[in-house]
């Protein structure tokens, strides 16, 4: 058993998608697309007496990394530091329960694959409720496609061939829970309407052409969500809102061009890594 | 169109390997494992009147090449610089067709996907028989896995959640047609044996391991390789063979350990990226 061990996951925000819900849940999941992003979650696991999670200082409940713990069968002190907000739309949670196994597997020797580690985390992540695409997303890096639901032994990934410097604001949290409690039927046509656009033309333009489309005939958009879409509009410039958080993202100097003060970040070129 | 874009393909030393023939290039490939590195192809693509292939300074032939632009429909100047020789086993005409797709569809403004582009790159290597298994690896980075063989469309890829130094010395090329047109019976069986030995225990230790007792089965070894990953032994090291090449690969400091000046890089965490 090693002293501990580290990874990093990028963020994942999420510009449209539908909800695939199925019994099993490495089987249930989401279609979309959305960008990985520079700024992330770093995780590090280290054996412990008792099971401990910890973000940016204090201790939480994440009720996915608690379930990764379990399936590795591990007791383990889990410290993450994240560049970017819990319940916001960022992939936070999934990316410390896939962060979680990555470095689980290593520090316990559990001889896992990574398909099967991303599995787990998926899984977990379905199961609580917290995501439904973030964790496969996350694994890929880039700018992912997600065509088909699912963990890794049934989903299908592309990606838009692209990198971009992306900017951000966030206003607030939204719930994922309320929402898909929600009309999910609305969602899911604008979903896949979106998935259409972007398989036929996968750029970046079109990807977040199809997000602010997504945003509007799903009926997720909020007053100051809609206010920093149009102002970054107005300047020529591309944001929508990321799924799901009160958080507008900008290809470029949209969002500082419109006069904001955001968050500075890039597409992140590679899937979550052991450091 | 723009003036110019970038491309970087990480290097892939292949451990071992089974052939999949099938007349449908994008469909034909091999099965097996091995290592993305860090040292890699950088390619440039520039419209130009007349296409030309440069690496590191030298204007040469490179059919998989050639098949990209003409697929793309692009008449271009290729500039590749490589920090890994040609013919020795490191994918570098993979990484050169997969650079040339990305780089392309960008300056040319294509609109293609990741998925479509992987394929394109894939079945020009394998119609020109200097790769079967390459560019899809080259693609995912990491350490990948190929347990089926053929482009994004039909293969089906996992890898090793790790990531290591790696030295590797090179004493020449061998032949990829002259081996391919050789007892490939015996080899299949040899890639066959080593894949499900890595499926069962997905660790680097396994990978290198099962490397090596393909390499020894399926008659690939030379006098000059054969010293070497017996002196990276004699010192508590892990190397084999890269396929197919007269080229030694060690984990850490194997080759150093032994007394050898290697190359030093290390496992490269992403795929293919867009500079």
């Amino acid at each position: 058993m090693l002293e501990e061990a580290t990874a990093f996951v990028p963020g994942h925000v999420t510009g449209f998608f539908s909800a695939h819900p199925d019994d099993d849940p490495t089987k249930a999941g989401s279609r979309g697309a959305g960008l990985t992003l520079t700024d992330g979650v770093e995780v590090t696991i280290e054996p412990a007496e008792k099971s401990a999670i910890v973000l940016d200082g204090t201790e939480i409940e994440v009720e996915p990394v608690t379930t990764v713990l379990e399936t590795l069968d591990a007791t383990a002190r889990v410290e993450a530091t994240s560049e970017l907000p819990l319940g916001a739309g960022f992939g936070v949670s999934g990316a410390m329960a896939l962060g979680t196994a990555l470095a689980t597997n290593r520090v316990f020797e559990r001889k896992l694959s990574e398909n099967e580690l991303v599995t787990i985390a998926h899984g977990a992540e379905v199961q609580a409720g917290t995501g439904l695409g973030d964790v496969v997303a996350q694994a890929h890096g880039g700018i992912p496609i997600r065509l088909e639901p699912g963990g890794p032994q049934d989903n299908k990934l592309d990606a838009v061939p692209a990198r971009a410097r992306v900017e951000y604001v966030s206003f607030g949290e939204l719930s994922t829970a309320d929402v898909l409690s929600g009309d999910t039927e609305q969602l899911t046509a604008a979903g896949k309407e979106a998935l259409s656009r972007v398989v036929e033309e996968p750029t970046l333009l079109s990807l977040l052409y199809a997000s602010r489309l997504f945003a509007r005939d799903a009926g997720l958009l909020t007053e100051r969500v809609t206010e920093a879409i149009t102002e970054v509009s107005a300047v020529d410039g591309q944001a929508s809102m990321a799924m799901l958080g009160e958080t507008v993202f900008a290809l470029g100097t949209g969002l500082s061009d419109a006069g904001y003060e955001p968050s500075v970040c890039a597409t992140h070129p590679a899937g979550a890594v052991l450091r």
